[in-house]
């Protein structure tokens, strides 16, 4: 295969033929295909169903009846368990829902409330402006957009988001407040974050006293290929004087059930007892049933991890599928870039600038449909047009086939027609 | 036996020695009881442990996979057996998690972030104001408190809240943004709100255009002796052109588990848009396998009337024996008052004033723990220090009959003790 990039115009016109039919041709099938969003396809959660067998028994650790009132901080069995999972103290760890976004949600908001050590509530500052490593998750960016705070892109690199820029904004302007982080197989990208990258996180200056590190480690423990290693941000923390400054996220939902799985959520023992306060005005305490429902499933640590190699099996095949056809189909073309991830849910695809929009629109029209344009992006703006988050767990392998295929002619045909549209220019 | 209050120093003085008498014999007996909370009691909750059966199924009305994500409004069936139960049409439902308590926090929590309608948030105000009837439920009041909401009393009639001076307040100013109501066996007086008092409500004239009633139907099915009848609040409040008035509440924590049911939250098609669009920010969906699991057990809301019965012949017995034994120690005492509530679980006692701290300091020096001083009231603040709120439903029967009788010396001893003090003074 050429580079589509080098070629002259009577060439592209050629192959722009060429792709218009192939492309024709998908359309003529009538696809109903779906890559847009990280759900785990129901082949995979049927590996999960033992979860839904007769709960019996239901006294927890401390002689507390999982089904009456109480014990906001979760069950004495989960603490354990994900404490020895995630390498967090017991008493740092509050276990809740079943989501990890409304944790995070409910966290920025009592910020905005009632602000944290004494400092302002945001809600009363002039502006609040939170970083946003680019490509990222797109429901961090709606919390932001929906509470009215400045999203400041910052572009990733392969150790994680460029710290000279996050040092030099968080370190300079007090109206910077936080930073969203998914350290591990970053949400969509695949990178982890280095050793360094998690040491300036925790140690760098920051201009608000109250700048708070959103750490989503929502794929701490799904590896696909290999496991990749992720430093200790709250060891860091501490080390560097700064305890307070993390707040860790994570949840079962991609390892039970997404609708019905278990979140928890990590932080200082100033901001535990913060949002102890306040959380025990908000509820009466999390659903300890299922608590421990999850616990009597996964057993223990090295269950959850023995459970991840089993959904790795049914996951790798997909993205071996997906990551084949790309290197096969656009890995010498020109037209597009992206990383091997290791674990996580996605790919993170970078068309040349200006494509990313007609390749989403093409394989809609060609009914496949993928997370839309500019996504991965604080109000969805891809300044460069480029990035395209695919997900390909949710599809069974033979849909997905024919989805990739079909989007790397998408791809390709968007490619040409812009090199077309830029020759004439 | 006689009314205290009209008897003599002398004799009052002999009567006291019998109660020091009576009441150091219950301190010799080392209790640790509880009538402090409104929780079924183990037993009571084994009545629902068919809930806990393996599930069988898990595809939903729609094609949905309960397993998976998404369904923000909760699952159809439940949405139809609660619009069934409760007569409120279903695409006004929205069925949470396991908390309603968290559904109000989180409305409340909407208003002052983001405000209603183009209103200014509260929480940019200069003053906010809520109406609290009292003696109320003390976790309304709690997040009135942390949010620095001012709360004014209002006493409570036979028939409700008095309407006159909501009436008065609500009309006048526009600081008073909401009122909270628990309509049925309110609370915890046991007083149902008669049709005027619902009309009222949802008629009257508001200062402030964004005012909401926060009508906490908690116990709307929790029927004990005779099934008292509440008027359809959004009926009158449509018929009245206030469609957007009411934010109601409802959770099964008292008909299924305290800590596993489903809560739910009906409102008005602006509110409903305003907090469907929040939410979708905050979550992307409710645990919908609980959902399906308290609807495949409930069945429909026959089901849960049934349900509701068999809980009734678990809870009357507890009834029967605090509301006789209140009856046959302090009827004829003058040192005593009470409504004798048909449902819900919880029986408000009026002491003669200044005296109920010192009951619930007694009760706790021979080991019965009661609700704190003053909690069914803002602020913990009772003016006369009378209202104790006992909830019968905890202990098992042996256990509360040594607790509501050791309950009835502590009121006689902290009355008579009361009376001399008056009457040396």
């Amino acid at each position: 295969m050429d580079n589509y990039t080098e070629q002259s115009a009577e060439r592209l016109r050629e192959i722009q033929a060429d792709l218009e039919r192939q492309y024709a041709g998908y359309q003529a099938r009538n696809l109903k295909l779906d890559m847009s969003r990280g759900k785990p396809s129901g082949s995979q959660l049927d590996l999960t169903n033992g979860i839904l067998d007769r709960l019996d028994g239901y006294m927890v650790e401390g002689g507390i009846d999982a089904r009456n009132y109480g014990c906001l901080e979760g069950i004495h069995e989960a603490r354990k368990l994900f404490s020895e999972l995630l390498g967090i103290p017991r008493d740092r760890l509050m276990i809740g829902g079943n989501s990890s976004l409304n944790m995070m949600y409910d966290t920025i908001v009592r910020h905005w409330v009632f602000g944290t050590h004494g400092h302002t509530p945001w809600g009363r500052l002039p502006a609040v402006k939170f970083l946003c490593p680019c490509p990222g998750y797109d429901r961090h960016f709606a919390i932001c957009e929906d509470l009215g705070i400045e999203m400041i892109p910052v572009p990733m690199t392969p150790e994680g988001p460029d710290m000279f820029m996050v040092e030099k904004l968080a370190g300079s302007d007090p109206a910077v407040k936080g930073i969203w982080c998914v350290p591990l197989y970053s949400n969509p990208q695949g990178v982890c974050y280095s050793d360094e990258t998690v040491d300036r996180l925790a140690s760098m200056h920051t201009a608000a006293p109250d700048f708070r590190i959103f750490w989503d480690n929502a794929y701490g423990v799904h590896h696909i290929y290999e496991e990749c290693h992720l430093k200790d941000i709250f060891a860091s923390a501490e080390a560097a004087g700064n305890p307070e400054r993390v707040y860790y996220f994570f949840s079962t939902s991609k390892i039970t059930f997404p609708g019905a799985g278990v979140a928890l959520l990590a932080t200082g023992p100033g901001n535990f007892a913060e949002l102890k306060h306040h959380m025990s005005i908000q509820t009466i305490g999390p659903d300890k049933l299922n608590q421990l429902r999850t616990v009597r499933y996964l057993k223990s640590a090295e269950g959850v991890r023995e459970h991840m190699r089993v959904l790795a099996r049914e996951l790798r095949p997909k993205f071996d599928l997906v990551l084949n056809t790309l290197e096969r189909e656009l890995g010498e073309t020109g037209l597009a870039s992206w990383i091997r991830p290791k674990g996580g849910y996605f790919i993170a695809l970078d068309t040349i600038p200006g494509c990313a929009t007609a390749v989403i629109e093409l394989a809609k029209e060609a009914g496949v449909k993928l997370t839309g344009p500019g996504s991965t992006f604080p109000l969805h703006h891809d300044p460069l047009d480029r990035n395209i988050r695919i997900a390909p767990s949710y599809p069974p392998l033979d849909e997905l086939k024919t989805a990739i295929e079909l989007f790397c002619v998408c791809v390709k045909l968007a490619g040409v027609r812009k090199l077309l549209a830029d020759k004439k220019a």
